[in-house]
């Protein structure tokens, strides 16, 4: 590997068709240090056979996602248990997805007010547990079904009442590239101390008919990485950069070669700006 | 017709198979005062026989929609022609779809600087015209490929330089309803003098495989219609309240059926907030 990937995380949904095994192996052979794991994959081998599967391979685990879905019934006891899975996994970022709307609600102000409310009662157990909740606005167009937090400024106004040790903010480029003030949110997002994850993919045009699975490899689409990297990196954030795709396509090929492609992108949009 | 609708409005997408002439009448026999002409319904009748049209049955003409695309390549002719039609039909309100990005760009912010000079140049025009370029913010997941403005604020600071006679916006539930910070924004435009439409129609989930015939009938979806129009008619907008909806099923169904509908839901969902 002559790319310089010290800082780059391989997603477990980014290679979906792979165990997490296959996943932890795929990445230590082409020299990336880290993986963003998703629970699925952790919980079919076992967190306790997870986090010793990812030690053995000399790689460190840069999130878990996901906690969340707060606005649905009974909310904390599975996420207790996926504050526990970070811990064991030793990373201390939760990706949370908030959660959309109850079917047939028209109470988005409710909703986001049950999001606030669910945070508050989290934090003291992650903090407790060394594991930061990393708050991800999700792009607008899940607002009604996956995440009433839509802006990085949204999340940070979410996170303000509580320590930046314990409730922090995803970047994801596919979510937040839009936004007309992503660039001073960032900013800010740095200097409270809450930046937890820098995550990037493309965006495509058109949509994929199922909008879940229409972000792609950087590169691909209309994101400007060089700008949004630039931001990310002047607020002096030195964590791993995940690659989080979700795209039939690219499930469909093998996984090594989305692997190499990855790195190559990664090295060619991502990497010469941190 | 016992409804109040006085200040409803038919928008030609709606009743997307209706020609200009069935359009007006079907609006005119549901006792409608109004209509939201698109160009491509208004160049079919011919743009003089079309404001005959309108005018004859005693319609009123809310917006014409649409000009814009002012990042494609010389944009401005056709916004010309679009202001003449406007003024024709004898509205005062342009809506303006403003553009998305160009194949392979990823120069967002250069695309948005396209719009501000489009939207400079024309200005005089529209002015001399008496037709006001109404700026409609779309929802973020069109900022690619239909307009890089995507939030009520940015649209307001888009306008900010030009007279407020001359550069308004539109508020269209469905591409705002998300925004946190909607109702200050809509609160913003009507103290600024730049409310220049308001369209209605619902946020359905799941969203359709083509993401632009995702709209739906007021009722049918997430959007809180008391709030926003209680926002609305709190700035003092006294214009026409129009439904465009672009969705196939709705498209498939006789159009008298859905102006019915179309007047019920008006009638409990948006009116008793004016």
């Amino acid at each position: 590997m002559t790319a310089p990937v010290q800082r780059l995380s391989l997603n477990t949904k980014t290679t979906e068709r792979w165990t997490l095994a296959e996943a932890v192996d795929g990445a230590a052979r082409a020299g990336i240090p880290a993986v963003g794991l998703w629970r699925d994959r952790v919980q079919e081998a076992g967190v306790d056979r997870a986090a010793k599967l990812v030690r053995d391979a000399g790689l460190r685990v840069s999130s878990l996602c996901r906690g969340g879905f707060l606005t649905g019934p009974d909310p904390l006891p599975d996420n207790r248990r996926a504050i526990d899975e970070a811990a064991t996994l030793g990373t201390g970022e939760l990706v949370m997805v908030v959660g959309g709307m109850p079917a047939g609600s028209r109470d988005l102000v409710g909703a986001r007010a049950r999001v606030a409310d669910g945070i508050a009662a989290l934090v003291p157990y992650a903090a407790e547990s060394g594991v930061r909740l990393a708050l991800e606005p999700l792009h607008p167009m899940y607002v009604a079904d996956r995440a009433v937090i839509s802006t990085l400024g949204q999340a940070l106004d979410l996170a303000a009442p509580h320590d930046a040790a314990s409730v922090g903010v995803v970047v994801d480029t596919f979510h937040v590239w839009w936004d007309p003030v992503l660039g001073e949110q960032i900013e800010r997002a740095g200097r409270e101390g809450r930046l937890s994850s820098y995550q990037v993919c493309d965006w495509l045009v058109p949509i994929a008919a199922d909008p879940l699975l229409s972000r792609g490899m950087m590169g691909e689409g209309h994101i400007d990485f060089a700008t949004i990297t630039r931001e990310v990196a002047a607020t002096g954030y030195l964590g791993d950069i995940e690659v989080e795709i979700f795209n039939a396509d690219i499930w469909a090929r093998p996984g090594d070669d989305v692997v190499a492609t990855m790195i190559q992108r990664y090295a060619e949009l991502v990497e010469p700006y941190l």
